[in-house]
Formats: C-alpha cells, sequence, structure tokens
C-alpha cells in the first residue's frame, strides 16, 4: 500500500474539492471536481451511473486526483490511484453524509428522480506534493 | 473552434486554478493545479522543461482542465483541449505575468536557477460545466 505524505495528509482530511481525471472512452483526459472522503486506506467518491466517469472508470480503473489546499493554494497533493471497487449506494447513504461534511445538510439536496448512485473506492499508488 | 458557453466563460478571465489532466508515459492519468490565462482563443499556462507533464504534452497533445468558481463552488468549467504549440520563454516573461496576476508581484518568487520555462498553449475542444 502507497503512504500519503504525513506532510500533506491533512488535505484529506479538509472539506475541498477533489479533481478527479479519468480516461474518457477515445483515451482522452476527463477532468472535475468532486466531494470525497479518506478512511486512511481508501478515497471515495459518489458518482451517477449516467455520468460518463462512471463508465470511463470501469473501463480503466487508473484515476488521478489533485487536491488544492483550502487555506494555503500554495500546498498540493496529487494522488494517483486505482480504483478497487464501485459499490451501489441505493439509500444514498454515502451522498447523504458528503452532503453533511461539505454543506452541513443531512440529505443531499440535489439528488435527481432516477439518480442511481455508487460510491467508487480509490486505492492510492503513487502521490505527488507540493508546499 | 469550440465555443466556451458564455454561461461559464466569465471562469476564464478569475483569479483561480486550472487542474490540468495530462496523460503519463504509461497511459495514466496525471493531475495537478497550475496558474493560467485566456485571450478569447487559447489558454494559456506555464511550464518547466524538466517536469512530467512537459514530456505528457509532448507525446499526447490531448488534457483536460478543470476550473473551479472561486466565489462559488458549485459552479465549474471543464475544458478538454489540445495543446496547439508549446513555446520557449527564456525571459520568464509568462511566467512574470502569471505572478503578478495571482500573487501581485512583478516577478514569479520561485523561480530556480536552471529552469527552463515555457508557454503551453491549449485549443479548448469540448467544455463540460455545472451550476
Amino acid at each position: 500500500m502507497t503512504e500519503i505524505p504525513a506532510t500533506h495528509s491533512d488535505l484529506l482530511d479538509k472539506k475541498t474539492f477533489a479533481h478527479v481525471a479519468t480516461i474518457g472512452p477515445d483515451g482522452e483526459p476527463q477532468n472535475n471536481p468532486v466531494w470525497f472522503d479518506w478512511d486512511g486506506a481508501v478515497i471515495r467518491f459518489s458518482q451517477t451511473k449516467g455520468r460518463q466517469k462512471y463508465r470511463n472508470v470501469q473501463r480503466e480503473p487508473r484515476l488521478s486526483l489533485s487536491i488544492l489546499d483550502p487555506d494555503n493554494p500554495y500546498r498540493y497533493l496529487e494522488v494517483r490511484g486505482k480504483v478497487v471497487g464501485i459499490d451501489d449506494d441505493p439509500d444514498n447513504e454515502f451522498i447523504d453524509k458528503m452532503a453533511q461534511k461539505y454543506i452541513d445538510q443531512p440529505q443531499y439536496p440535489w439528488h435527481q428522480p432516477g439518480d442511481e448512485r455508487v460510491v467508487v473506492r480509490v486505492q492510492p499508488v503513487h502521490t505527488t506534493t507540493m508546499g
């Protein structure tokens, strides 16, 4: 298992975004911000089954998360990792937990009828840091 | 040429970071924040020749920039694009301009002896937005 450098592991516990780069169907990079959490072993983020990113990580499990320190934008942590699991989230338990963390609401307010949520679990493989 | 949606083009003029996803030597995504500017046609960011990202964009010109609105983190713009030029910046003119924009200093303060800077020019190909 790859260790997160102790100098930057605090970023994984902050209320900041991870910009998640995945590989699209034609091998091109795709990139967008997500809410995430970290349990000391895996980074988790939510995704709906309708989104391109969900298909991307099923095809190519390698991804990279770029995370800025909200308290010092000249500190960052990049976590390159691989998707080690995609779990259904039928009761929106995980996305509701993220809503609590990020916007202090017990329920995710932007749920759309028909959205099927999953939890993507990422194991760190390599890190880069600045600051 | 791909248009940047008028609803989100203001993000390209703000003092915010672009998280740049490129493709590494083994086809894996890499991702990190950069300063950038936009002239209405291309996005530009600085890079040193010693960095992996410089080699990445020479090998694979497709990249993706994920840009959050600093004034509303639930607005973002993703710009997928291709590198249309890499220009030497021997006098650090461009990186100094970025230092002026981002940290209000006329000269980039973290220049290291031996760093050779280039300016990467990116033409937008596709965009996604939220918020």
